[in-house]
């Protein structure tokens, strides 16, 4: 570990190029796209001034003009994509959004389609297509030259989600017996190794990777050594089938940079690097938030015929669980007719259940989902959440049992609720964790469903202890 | 774009290494623990056979090494780490969860954790111990030579959760009118490169960075060719007191691999890489998942007592919007004395909102997270949400009217329960977003709150609507 050297010489003379200020100095939190830019490019579309809206969107990454087109209207939108016409960048298209993409494509012209398409890579491709409508799928594919057209259906031909769809072809692999010479004399003569890369991989003469180095390494090696003598001791490969979320978790857990995706004969036909996985994690989280907030998918790009359509069933779901709660309330209906007061109480013992269940499923879904919650430890965690939930119930039920003795000056009905409390926060403590652990094992996901199960088993739970022990109780 | 190409020579003779098979073939989840390896493990473990302990241990990575001391139970753990004694590395330090950190440590001797912290390069000591308590920070002070203690130092200098935080030091760094092969000679010359860079970073005389080249454009371009004119386009420069979140956003919004880290003279004081900005943004949606579960943090490692202090304080909120609840249902006792039917349904509307009132909030915090839901769409965005509460709100009326007569045999009780139910389920679409835009603009984090206050507003409008209705249209 040593601190930045300074290598460079104060002596030397005038700059050889003067690189022009590539950002603002940026405030905290620097990336938003800027208002008065929005309005400013909104405003060169209005006057149809091509030329100052080509001049304002120059600076702009692609990332930030996509979100600038998700951000207008649909009118704007429109408008914008026309006056840009073939400034379009290909780029731009890959990093909109899905529901976006198909209405901007629709705007191009056949020609700027093209252009725009032809600068990416085949896995940009891939991932530009995968999810659009038959039509302009073909066209877009239809503006591919012969070869990358081959690359993007080859790739198509692993299944969705699958690390085969998610890598890039386009390798720099050597034979394993190579020495640093040969690999980067290799390279200087190559025409077309990839934009970015990070590791040559060695490989064996079946074409199975069999060890990677790093650039780095090359670089400081001298050229007779041997390339197997400074390989990484991190290596791994990743089967072609392999879903991409897993291949997100192993480029998290072990801190890989790029690795080498094999087929099921281990032959090397692809290479993921991490950008790709870190954006499969980014999207595999906002997946899991929405699950667990019952919303299947969905932004706030979509129409509302659209976002109607997803969130409608799940609010049936909930539609029937709250019937159910309603069924054991009518149970007791005689007894709410005699003590009205349980009517005011009984929403408070459900919605502390509820919450309980909530917090303790949503730690287990995310244990889960990081192989942090295992056949090895799962009756220790079932057991430490009831104990959490006992703590928790005993608590509440103190102040609530002077809540209800104050309120409707009934020790009785204090006592009641208090009980109530501690039945339905261990209830909540352990459904929490027992139910995402069983849909898991059946195979079904645990963050799109364990929400209904778990609050249905509170209120359940909660209504049927706290106007079932009062019948008891204080009739 | 390129297919693989066989460079390898099919008649090529023996292999020259053989390499261990560093992975059995994968299957589709191929990453988690094995149970049987961690039964092995605790066996090994038991019988004190040092040996077999190590021999299993060895394949393993050290993340992996680091889940299984958080899997198993605070005695065995203490157990396997001290007979695993001096092959305890640095690395499993690093990875292992804050709350089982502290506990590890104090087992390790001093010699032990002094040659496990001295394998760790500067940002990852950082990373280990800035949220240690200071006893512990100081024994791993120690361990550490002089100049990398300084370079710690330095670094918590920074605030916490800042780029200075995150940045390692070593920088590979030269005078931006240099070229290829005096680039290429320097690196070989250097005998303390980092242990893994991806660009190297053209600096001005007074060390401020201007441009970087990748290590594969170096590779690949002529020794004379002046590094100048490879430099890549989407170069940018984080300043060294920017938040962390911040960083990892722009990471995963530009593609970023590395970029430079500047003081406020805009000179260059380190480097962050991809990974960092992974991990970064791997805690930041944890967190963001956990806050709006109302779970502040927590793991699933964390003790009782941890745990309860962690999820009280949102239960006792929650308890007190649950109250504010009550007090509106009990301002109706009398309608409720007369028709019990009105508790048995009123659950279902406040449920339905609360259900709808997530799903908005959710999506809007998600998009507030990213950037998506900024001053330019906000009133587009409420439009389009009181639109969809009102569709799913007539559709769901339509359903509980139905329920409520087919039920009580009432039409007048189906029409309020319908009304309350559109009432309720625009108001939440409302809620939903206004809440946590609001929060936002008061720099209060939208995760941790928003969930409270909607909830609360879906109960008190979802029972004051029905209740309300109730009593004037059934009395």
């Amino acid at each position: 570990m040593t601190e930045i050297e300074q290598k460079i010489d104060p002596e030397t003379g005038p700059e050889h190029f003067s690189p022009e200020p590539q950002d603002p100095p940026e405030e905290q939190d620097g990336y938003t796209l800027d208002r008065r830019n929005v309005a400013a490019i909104l405003f060169a579309v209005d006057t149809g001034d091509r030329e100052k809206l080509v001049e304002l969107m120059e600076p702009l990454h692609a990332a930030d003009i996509a979100d600038l087109l998700e951000q207008v209207n649909a009118y704007d939108r429109r408008r914008l994509v026309l006056l840009y016409d073939r400034e379009f960048d290909g780029e731009i298209l890959s990093e909109l959004d899905d529901s976006i993409r198909e209405e901007v494509i629709q705007l191009l012209t056949p020609d700027v389609l093209k252009e725009a398409v032809r600068e990416l890579d085949s896995d940009d491709v891939v991932d530009l297509v995968e999810y659009l409508e038959e039509e302009q799928q073909e066209a877009v594919l239809d503006a591919l030259e012969d070869s990358d057209r081959h690359a993007v259906e080859q790739a198509l031909s692993y299944p969705e989600e699958s690390a085969g769809r998610l890598m890039q072809r386009e390798v720099v692999a050597v034979p394993e017996f190579w020495t640093v010479g040969q690999a980067i004399d290799m390279m200087r003569e190559r025409e077309d190794l990839p934009e970015q890369f990070y590791h040559v991989i060695l490989v064996d003469p079946k074409m199975r990777p069999v060890a990677h180095v790093t650039l780095g390494k090359l670089m400081a090696s001298p050229r007779r050594t041997e390339l197997s003598e400074i390989t990484e001791p991190s290596f791994r490969t990743i089967p072609a089938m392999q879903d991409e979320g897993e291949v997100a978790y192993a480029f998290n857990q072990y801190h890989m940079i790029s690795a080498p995706v094999v087929d099921e004969d281990e032959r090397l036909v692809g290479v993921i690097t991490i950008d790709d996985a870190m954006i499969v994690m980014d999207e595999e989280h906002e997946e899991d938030i929405l699950r667990l907030a019952g919303v299947g998918e969905g932004s706030l790009n979509d129409r509302v015929t659209e976002t109607v359509k997803q969130r409608l069933p799940w609010l049936a779901v909930n539609l029937g669980t709250a019937v159910i709660a309603s069924l054991v309330i009518s149970l007791f209906e005689e007894t709410i007719a005699q003590f009205v007061a349980l009517a005011v109480l009984m929403p408070i013992v459900a919605s502390m259940g509820g919450n309980a269940g909530t917090q303790a499923l949503t730690v287990a879904v995310r244990a889960i989902a990081t192989k942090d919650l295992t056949g090895s430890n799962v009756w220790r965690v079932l057991r430490r959440e009831t104990l959490v939930g006992l703590v928790n119930g005993l608590a509440f039920a103190v102040v609530m049992g002077i809540v209800g003795l104050i309120w409707f000056g009934s020790p009785a009905l204090g006592g009641v609720i208090a009980a109530a409390m501690v039945i339905n926060l261990v209830v909540a403590g352990l459904a929490g964790i027992a139910v995402p652990v069983v849909l898991d094992r059946l195979k079904i996901d645990p963050a799109l469903a364990s929400g209904t199960f778990v609050t249905t088993v509170t209120d359940v739970v909660g209504f049927f202890a706290f106007l079932g022990l009062a019948g008891t109780v204080l009739l």
